[in-house]
């Protein structure tokens, strides 16, 4: 459904093309100051309309807190935090009320629920997004406390990537359009981008997210474990294919000889020298840098004619209209990082509970 | 926590050296027949020293219903089911009652709950998994009255690889004791395997699982995702670092004019040409097949020596002793069916109240 | 914390004196006409200044829906209602900011949380039902489809009693202002209401609740036994001190031979002969009328001296200002009803998983 | 469904008359010792046979741990205790396998699942409250380290009352076999559930539960308030009517200048004056007693002929046979105590959210 998390808890709602979207934040502890200019920075990250390979919808993103903060610090009680549309085109969706475009979820929906909103994708719409990263600001305030960082950055455009991250300087991620700090690459992943959208076509990518300073200890077993938690939150987030964490796919293919991370002491603390385990064993974290991959496929929008069938079976023609992004990991980096920051925040509250 | 599900819901619980593991299925609907040899078919599957290339640890995994089952069938009652551990050998832990072995639970769960049984991992042990393969059965028993199958395989181990599952005749999975419909390279990952085993080594894999005839409609968006569920379902079990579904993260290098799914007719019902989404669009099943691969690492314990800290945090050297698996995959193809049948048995539940 | 139920679920946020205050609906199915006339009809028979025995506080209570509904009806997705607050009066509550009313909310929260809204009790107010009785408006539309219908009335204040349900017109309770149908008594508990504001002073009451035509087999044992979900519902809000449904607390005095609720055919129907069950079986309803009483205390808020202490230990001495209620059960009447739907509508839904 | 509570959460199965009852306790703390001899004693208080006024049915309730425990202490894993059933005597219920037994939960069961165990009541007999012991055996021994203490006992038997709480001495509760610190009154008691035995009728009663020392801060509005989870708590209990805390239903008729308690200081800490919050204000613990009352009507099944119908709705004729309890409230005391406990250690743990 539309809630998210255990005991740091969010709740999402609105459509593309209603009045307003937001999210009410449950369970965010009292005394936390609120910073607004970074939730709106945050939201920024991920509006449309910023950069020539993103889309021209032009929303501002303008926030309003409704509950849950006083005097600029939270109470402990629900905050609720409201977002206007205000560049809906519904029209540009007209030749679409009856048709199902591929890949989209307007059949699933149709078939689901019977009744739907089909303008813009309605609650498919990724602009739903735009409440994760609200909330996911607030997290990350939360985790500051505690000195965790959440930094994700785009390493793949089509078949072109970039370095390991720890080769790279993270802080250098938002130094251009495209969200990669491996510099040698990013100028690159622009051109493709661009390229396929005059192609009128689209591309997936990959994120790659790295936390730092967690606490050991985070992750509840046997099902909540820690990674489990961040593939569920990374894999709910629109056109995400596949997730994995420390060694990955590639783990497949080692030796446990090789795979293994040995322990040593390091100023009294456990650590390992390699890090193949992603900083979570067990599913808790371990205290080592937690890396994940996030694969997004090609937006199913392209603007190009496709074949199709209507609700009453018939067989159609659609293309897209209005405006869409060629490739979605550039604006996915910061969801990506809010739904991080909400898995994090969420499990700092739960370890509170695991011993007397 | 240890409860897994929102109306399909099982509680597994049980450590490796313990006295017995066990499950409460509860929300499993009333009136059931329950084939207690198929759920013992499905254990056989998993347990312990049914081939050269497995552990020989030496379980029968007898289970005992004790509850929600009368007269053969279900009573809409919570289920608990209980299997005794038999071969427990502790003492083949005492070794590692103070040292931390690499890559495997033993730290995490030291730091983050103070106490903790560390023979043969306790609770971290892949042990657990047995209750889910019996809960499973139970989820597959249910599914049977909707028609939905659900058939996984090893896809790869090291770096041998089947082909794609549409190409196989998924029947002969159970035909070599590595669990790999594709006889043309089902030997070559036995021999891999047992000679890893030599080298007193262990090796990754891949299972891919493949999920037919689900009804259109399973899952609850924007969080609950179907294929979210699934993904933090497999994660879930032990060893796993990694799950993709459809085209995965091959999508990342395809372009939308490739990798959208164009749907067409048949008989009546919305179909798709391609498969890329592997029978999940917008979060919700389609009708096509839903297919998915999950990795795994290499098994952490190896008969090698090596560093690691104690609970002191003193250098130390471990090696494994004991009777452990050189390659967790074959064994885990009935535990990703089985988490897979929970996910879909849940979803079938929660999709009654889509509609009015 | 701020969410209720289990698949019909709402999420309430706001405070007595922020911006707004409102509900997310979460798992309403699809396809539901939404009659917004109904909604603010309800929220009016809740709404404060609606006569001279209820608090003078204006406030329109006009409703936006920002989402989930499209065209008239429900679309599954979840749906935000917001509601302004207009004639906050927050002056009237800064001799309280650092004072603890007695017996209200102030104490406790200011302990737990550290950090508080002190004005009108800001989420501790009875304000939040507001958005309780909206999202209770929506589920009793869901239930108009089952036949099922709510009706609540006040059947005490102070000691002066109304009849017992079986023998009153209860379509009559909306006939004068404190909501008893029974109007032998209606009169005199409008004078005691009045007499007690005159003196300063506020008065506890009773609210009896009945419903009718539910379906047989709403409940799920053994913790969320029908009643026992009902109880919690009712506890939750302000100012309720006790719940007792069917024979309640009277059920103490009676002999078996007299309780038990004899089984006889009717219409082919199974009905029981006397209803002393309250229309609940083992925590699952039996098809007759469900009804229990509510019981809620005086208002904490007088307009008297009353010793107390402040933030920092000292004694003081606190007053009531503003408008406050002399008797919360007229308005209270809709705020039931409305608890008493959510919960009915979410066993709906969940019934219908028990059967294969 | 079958799981109680959020963060310490329990999961009981088992019928009456089949293999076995039991429970899984997930979330408690790690590093608890867990005195078995204690858990023992507390379910020797609601083991059948124990006097004179309970029912003979011998059940000696040993228990026994499967999991959770290592080395005598909790390790943060799931706990499984198993009670086998010893004593049934199934043949004792042949004759009602197809009549409905007046205010049982036959009907309901049958109506609602289509498919029951009758023996017994099979999963609705109050045998299954004994798992709920040993959990909240476990509860207790958490909070001792809190210095919470609760102490529940019967306060009414039919018409005979006991005096308020306040002025007896609760270490004499199990003084006497029905469990009444007022030795005025305890032997009435005992002779009125005597002669209501001798009667063949049953007789309903009171049980008040006083719980001291709690922290401040417990409970979460503006839903789970601590009353409205215990009242959930209690009202789950077989038999259970009505709940009240504080003042209760006699606030009804109490003014708020008499009902209000006013703060003032003691030692540094705020104390109330009076006490008919009952502990608890806006939701939240205040530090007094917290204290309620649970009102359990007479047993459903008497010693004489009822009138009744079968499945077919044919009419018929039932009488009680076997073993049962002619007042269910001595036996109740430990179970009311037991939900007290797990509720208060589930906010216990919750409350650790609360603040940065």
């Amino acid at each position: 459904m539309n809630t998210y998390g255990t005991l740091f808890r969010i709740t999402t709602f609105g459509e593309s093309h209603g009045p307003s979207i937001g999210v009410v934040v449950d369970g965010c502890p009292a005394g936390l100051p609120v910073d607004e200019v970074f939730i709106q920075q945050e939201l920024a990250r991920r509006k449309p309309g910023q950069s020539k390979i993103t889309t021209q919808r032009k929303e501002d993103d303008a926030f309003k807190i409704l509950s849950g903060v006083f005097e600029g610090k939270t109470t402990g009680m629900p905050i609720a935090l409201v977002i206007e549309n205000q560049d809906q085109r519904s029209k540009d969706y007209s030749h679409v009320e009856n048709v199902f475009r591929p890949s989209h979820a307007d059949y699933t929906y149709e078939a689901k629920y019977g009744h739907r909103d089909h303008r813009g994708g309605g609650r498919s719409s990724a602009r739903e997004t735009a409440a994760r990263v609200a909330a996911g600001a607030i997290a990350k305030l939360f985790l500051r406390s505690y000195g965790v960082t959440i930094q994700a950055f785009v390493s793949q455009v089509g078949d072109i990537k970039a370095a390991h991250y720890t080769t790279l300087d993270l802080s250098k991620t938002e130094d251009n359009i495209v969200r990669c700090p491996d510099a040698t690459v990013a100028d690159k992943m622009i051109e493709l981008i661009d390229a396929v959208r005059l192609d009128r076509d689209t591309i997936g990518g990959l994120v790659t997210c790295v936390i730092k300073n967690t606490p050991v200890g985070l992750g509840e077993p046997v099902f909540d474990k820690l990674h489990a938690e961040l593939g569920k939150a990374m894999l709910s987030i629109n056109a995400v294919k596949g997730f994995e964490y420390g060694s990955g796919f590639e783990g497949i293919t080692l030796r446990g000889s090789e795979h293994n991370d040995l322990f040593y002491t390091e100023e009294g603390q456990v650590r390992t020298k390699t890090n193949f385990s992603g900083g979570v064993q067990g599913g808790i974290s371990n205290g080592e840098d937690i890396y994940f991959n996030v694969a997004f496929k090609p937006v199913a929008t392209i603007m190009q004619d496709q074949e199709t069938v209507d609700k009453d079976n018939n067989p159609a023609v659609v293309s897209g209209k209005g405006r869409h992004d060629p490739c979605v990991v550039p604006r996915a980096v910061p969801i990506v990082e809010a739904m991080a920051a909400l898995v994090i925040a969420d499990f700092v509250l739960r370890t509170r509970t695991s011993k007397l």
